[in-house]
Order: C-alpha cells, then sequence, then structure tokens
C-alpha cells in the first residue's frame, strides 16, 4: 500500500478483509483482529507498571510492526519509542512518526548502515546495537558521510547465545571506541534474555535474569569507572520485565508480546502459579477462522492454515471454546476435532496464535474490533521489512 | 505494489531487496531468489513430461503466488492454467493474466462466493470444488446473480482425511446437482493425496496413489454411466505425478513444489532410491541471507530467522556447504554452527527453505539471478491473499 492509498478506497476481499462498520460476522477470513478493548487496557497496564517502577518502556516492535499500534503505545503506555530488529522496520517506524528508534540489533552490511546513517534526517533518534569492534568504524563513516548521528549500545549476550560479547573487557573497548569515533554516540548496554522468556516457572526466570543483572552491572559500573555512562541500559520482555524493571541496572524494557499475548507466552506462570493470560494479560490478538467444511461428522476444517500463521511455537488454541480442539494446520486448511458435530460451516471462530511476531509478519492487515463491529483497519506497516 | 507502480521506481533496501543488474553480493537479505536457469529448467522438464504422457498439468500457484512464474510455466512448461488455494489467489491470477484458474477448495463464505462469480468477467474460465450439496445451490445462485458460470468439481477426499467426500454415492448426488443448476457447469473430480507427497519412499507414495486411483476411477465409471463426463479429472503433486499421470483416469496434474523444490521435499527418494533434489529437481529457490554476528568463535549468526521462512517442516540447508550448518531459528536470527571459523561477516549464503509454500508466503518478492547478477525482481503477486 502506498502511503497515499486511502484504506477506504480499498476492495474488501481483494485488497483488505473488513471496512470500517462492518460486523465481526462478515469480516472476510483468515486474518488477524483486535480487540481493541482489551489491547488498551493492556497497553495501558504496562505504562502504567513501567512508571511506577520509575523505568522506561521502549515497546518492541517487531513484534507488531504497526506504526498505529506503536503510536497508541506511546499514547496510551507513555512508551519513549520503539525497538525493532531490521533497518527497514526502522525506516517504517521513523516514516510514521515513531522518532525514537532503536535497532536492537546488529547493522553489518555497507548498504544498511548507510541506510541506518539517513533516519536521524527523518527526525528519529537513532540508535543500534554493537557487538564487533569493527562495526564501529564502518558505523562511524557513515554517519559522518550523512552528516547525522546514529547512538550505540554495547551488545551483551547474557544467556541467548546470539549476539553480544560476554566479557566486560570486550564490552568497554567496544564502548571506547565508539565514544572515541566520530559521528557515533556511546549511549549504553542492551542486554536482552530471550532464551528465558518462555520457560514457565517464575523462578526458573528469575534465575536466568539474576545471572544477566549481574552482568550488566558489572559492566555498567566498570564503563562509569571509565568516565562512560549509560543513558540506556536496555532489556527486559513479557516473561521478565519485573526482573530487569526492579533490578536498579536496566532502565528502559523492550516489552513486544505483553501487548497482543499468544498461547504460547499464555501457558508461563506469574508469580502466583498462574497462566499470564488469566489476569496478567489479555488475549488481544486473534486470527479470525471460517468453517469451510465439514464433510467429516466428527471433523470441521477452518480457512486458517500455514499462510495464516506460524506454528513454530505451536497449533493455535480455539478462544472461549471447550468443545472443539484445533488438531493439525496444512497450508491452507486447518483441522478441528468437532466429536459434538457443534460447528456448522461458515461458522467463525477466533484462533490465538501459537506465536504472535511470526504471526502478524504473514498478514498486512489488522481488523479492529469493539463491541462486535469493526472500528479499525490498520495496516501491518513493516510486514516483510526483514532486510 | 499498486498495478501502476514500476519496479524500477522502487527504494532498494527499503521497498525492494535488489536492483536489476546489481551483483548477488549487493542484495539486501535476508530475502528469496531464484536461480533462473535451474527454475527453466525444471519447469520446462515437467512440461515436457506431462507431454509426453498425454495429460495437462495445471500448475499449483499456491506454492508461488506469483503471476510471472505462472505465465513462465505457460509458456515454458505448456500449462493449462493454475490452481490456488483461494478467491483471493484467484483474483490475482486472473488479473495478471492468467486466464484458466481452478480454486482447488471449497468456498463458503457468501462474499467470497460473489467474489468468485465475477471472476469470469476477468476473462478467466473459473472453476471451484465442493464436497457439500448446500454449496451447489449458493454457487448456482452468484453464478445467475453475476450472469457468469462456474464450472466445479466434486472433491473427493482420497486420504487427505481433509475436505472432501469419501463414497462415489455422494460424488453422484453432488455431481448431479450440479449438472441441473443453473450458472454451473459440472466438469469433474478434484482428488488430491497431499497426506502422501512427504513419504519418503516411492513404493510407499505409490500404494497410497494406488488407493486413490482406485476410487477416482469407481467415481469417474460411475459418473459416465449417469451421463455425466468429466473433463478435468485433478490432482498429483511433486512426490507422486508419476503415478496419477500414468494412472489412464487422470488428465490434469497439479504439481507445484517441482519448480522451486525445498528441503523436505528434496529428501523424498525417487523409483532408483535418489533423493530428488539430487537428479529429478534442482534446487531454484533460495533465502539469501547474510552472516550478521561472529562474536562466538564456532558460531556465526545470520539474519534468516522466522520472519524470512516456516520452519514446519524442519530447519533450512546451507546449499552447497558441509562444513557449516543452520541449527537454530528464532524469530529474527538463525544460528550458524561453524566449527572451523569458517564464514566471515557479511558473507553471504543461500539457504535451501524447509517448507517452500509458507516460506515464500512471508515474502514480496522474487530476485531472480542468473550468472551472478540480478535479471528480475517479481513481485510475490498474491502474498498474504488468503481470505
Amino acid at each position: 500500500m502506498n502511503a497515499q492509498t486511502k484504506i477506504e478506497d480499498l476492495e474488501v476481499g481483494y485488497d483488505v478483509p473488513a471496512a470500517v462498520g462492518m460486523r465481526e460476522s462478515e469480516i472476510q477470513t483468515p486474518c488477524l483482529i483486535l480487540d481493541l478493548d482489551a489491547l488498551e487496557r493492556n497497553v495501558t497496564k504496562m505504562g502504567n507498571w513501567a512508571r511506577g517502577h520509575g523505568v522506561r518502556h521502549r515497546v518492541h516492535g517487531k513484534m507488531h510492526k504497526s506504526v498505529d499500534v506503536a503510536l497508541l503505545q506511546e499514547k496510551l503506555g507513555g512508551a519513549c519509542g520503539v525497538c525493532c530488529q531490521k533497518v527497514s522496520e526502522a525506516e517504517v517506524f521513523a516514516r510514521g512518526g515513531v522518532l525514537d528508534v532503536l535497532v536492537s540489533n546488529q547493522v553489518r552490511d555497507p548498504a544498511k548502515i548507510d541506510r541506518l546513517a539517513r533516519i536521524p534526517m527523518l527526525g528519529a533518534r537513532t540508535i543500534c546495537c554493537v557487538d564487533d569492534l569493527e562495526n564501529v568504524a564502518e558505523l562511524s563513516a557513515a554517519a559522518v558521510k550523512q552528516g547525522t548521528q546514529i547512538e550505540c549500545l554495547v551488545e551483551i549476550d547474557c544467556g541467548a547465545g546470539r549476539c553480544g560479547v560476554t566479557e566486560t573487557s570486550a564490552v568497554t573497548v567496544i564502548a571506547k571506541a565508539i565514544d572515541a569515533a566520530p559521528g557515533l554516540k556511546f549511549s549504553g548496554i542492551q542486554a536482552y534474555q530471550g532464551a528465558m522468556q518462555h520457560l514457565e516457572n517464575y523462578e526458573d526466570r528469575k534465575a536466568k535474569i539474576d545471572v544477566a543483572v549481574e552482568m550488566v552491572r558489572d559492566a555498567v559500573d566498570t564503563l562509569a569507572a571509565e568516565g562512560l555512562e549509560c543513558t540506556i541500559v536496555g532489556g527486559g520482555g513479557t516473561g521478565s520485565y519485573y526482573f530487569e524493571g526492579t533490578s536498579g541496572v536496566y532502565n528502559e524494557l523492550q516489552c513486544g508480546s505483553y501487548a497482543f499475548m499468544d498461547a504460547d507466552y499464555g501457558r508461563i506462570l506469574d508469580k502466583g502459579g498462574n497462566r499470564i493470560d488469566q489476569g496478567e494479560w489479555e488475549n488481544a490478538l486473534f486470527i479470525l477462522t471460517s468453517v469451510m467444511s465439514h464433510a467429516k461428522a466428527d471433523r470441521a476444517i477452518c480457512d486458517a492454515g500455514l499462510k495464516a500463521q506460524s506454528v513454530d511455537s505451536g497449533l493455535p488454541v480455539i478462544f472461549g471454546r471447550d468443545d472443539v480442539e484445533y488438531v493439525k494446520c496444512s497450508d491452507e486448511h486447518g483441522m478441528i476435532a468437532d466429536p459434538q458435530g457443534a460447528l456448522k460451516v461458515n461458522e467463525k471462530l477466533r484462533l490465538v496464535p501459537g506465536h504472535c511476531d511470526p504471526t502478524c509478519n504473514v498478514h498486512d492487515w489488522y481488523v479492529g474490533v469493539r463491541g462486535g463491529k469493526v472500528e479499525t483497519v490498520w495496516p501491518v506497516s513493516a510486514r516483510g521489512k526483514a532486510y
């Protein structure tokens, strides 16, 4: 969709799954719907938590890839900006008016570095992560060439085992190089523990974050002794934000999934042993699907398969129904066990996706519903922006 | 992208991963690339096989979702048209000039039925599948209302366990209803055995198709005795086309994956016990990815994760390399075991995706390469067209 295209001018069905004012039953499926009441409550709640604990919340835009959702998170949740994982996502957010953008990832390709260095021209504060000394010189040269400034965080690998350095000595070397490099500004530390977010038990997650906090504290203290202040110490996700947010070390949270929830996250337990989708957060994101065949008495076939979701973290769950179960996913179809023959052809069901991030990425639109009617249709602005 | 937008006007990086004439090393990653030589050889080979065996080939457009690839399959492979799974895909193919389109699926939603009935106005022969008597009346009413004709195939469930009827008596009842319904034309049988395509051994696949062929033969013979001719008896995939194509019953194949290949299909064995990607078909589709971090000596991180592919059928395989292995996939990253430290940051690798269909569906573009240079950039025309 071009920026000039108006949603009202799009063809329902071919271009877009719904029109504003339509009843939920008329939406073309499969598509993503957002329960706007639930979304707003989630966003407000997390914003209040961060404010109440004296930390900023830089919402993770890689989850929803939506300018509209990010702006809602700024407005209702007091978010200080977004983080995202790709330069192309950062371009989308900055062009859309989100003016504080962290690429919480390494940027190494020469053309991508050049694109990153041009984002400040859109009026956006631009931050990225570094885990390699060579990258400092590359980023610096691009910022100088474009006459802009890129802020840099040194990434610490605090358990994910992916990008990032593992020793404070390496953090210090890179931080000093950033501080000395023209066009760059050293702004702090990135330390996100992704691998533990989905551990079921609260205490197991806490143990992992305790390790991360100590690594980060050591780095922050060492840098301070060298005269380098960390204005950003960023990390934290939906399964751990209360640990980082009360650590006294982190000052910026990066939660994403809390806003929408999904089946995989929903299964983890809070401190009291309750599923986090049973009180802490509400399911706001659903795949709306229709039954399209019921040629077998005990089995309904719906229209949401692998083209409508990612099943990397398990199958979707049918929301609010105990009598039917989504049991198999093929390219275009979902198989639903319906032992009582309860479902009818064209009946619509709300599926809670297994994993929200890659599920959002296969769709072009969020259909926002309230009170059974379509209130808004938002583009998944950065869908497909992987490069 | 609007139909009016020219690819030359798009911004490399933000809009599109590559420009025509660019070297492969300059392509922005992750993105899909097509080895055009390999693609053309695959398409020509399957076309020759079908022609040589006196059957038509209706290529499956749900796999690539590309008007450009479908037109290439018509031109080089003699394809009689496409099949696809969604009305929105059929709309894309018909608008793009593919004028013989089968929706190899049920269409039940009233708005979708109306959209289907309008496709003939684009000049395209329009065919869909039926497995429920009620659907006949719905389709008929829409075709009459629009003043068009929809051809209908009765779908037989010959083992997939999804849509379709399982008894010849049910086939006959529905076929007669189609034949009698204004606006509809009874055109034959759809009987695709999807569940068996990925069985490793040739003889196991053959046993499954033998069952399907007998079911279909019984239905075709019974219908003929009732005066109903099957102009289309359609089915067959990349793992089975030689069975349907030599059955004497099927007259239209519906292969998709052969054109691109993927890691999961590649592992199945031909009659001689050889992998089908080692002689029968060539890998023409790759995810081009770049190494973006090598902060750990034995582990490289690349930029192709779950947003660049579907891992429902397993992880991608690094093409042409035995020394490195893609071992883990997270949202934005792939972890590559690199025990010898062979990889360098910014080095590009070709990944063979685990499953081509849902992987193509997360991308907006195919970058066609030949001789190390970008020759063409094709939109994934029906990407996201799930509804």
